[in-house]
């Protein structure tokens, strides 16, 4: 992973795992959005990316996916490559 | 657990499981604030459940616990008793 910054690396791979279980669920964002309180609009940039949510929007995430939040973080980030 | 404010509840859980780590580590709030960019007292605030933190302060959390940021949600929190 190039020294890039890491917290927008993060915020990708998140988005990434995201899209991922939720099609594993075949939910599209506009049936996923009427289980949670979150926007279709929202969970589009969420998986994209470019949302830096909150912990609440997490709990909302797990809600509309019927999943543990734990889950929403089972993908592998490393930041061992980066110097303290 | 009551229906009470499930979202309050998961910041409360996500807390007190932040301070297990932290105390396993034998990190105090200042020693970890210097791993981290973040400030001691918002460490403090988290740790009680008082702040609704963001992806990017998850990170940040990780790297100065030196962990992956999935351990930051292994406790037990079930949405089931809630109807959808």
């Amino acid at each position: 992973m190039q020294n890039k910054n890491y917290k927008e690396d993060f915020l990708l791979k998140f988005g990434e795992n995201f899209g991922k279980i939720r099609r594993s669920k075949s939910l599209s964002f506009r049936s996923l959005s009427q289980k949670c309180d979150i926007d279709y609009a929202d969970l589009n940039k969420i998986e994209r990316g470019k949302r830096n949510i909150t912990l609440t929007t997490i709990i909302e995430l797990a809600r509309g996916l019927d999943i543990h939040a734990r889950e929403l973080f089972d993908f592998s980030f490393t930041l061992k490559d980066l110097e303290k």
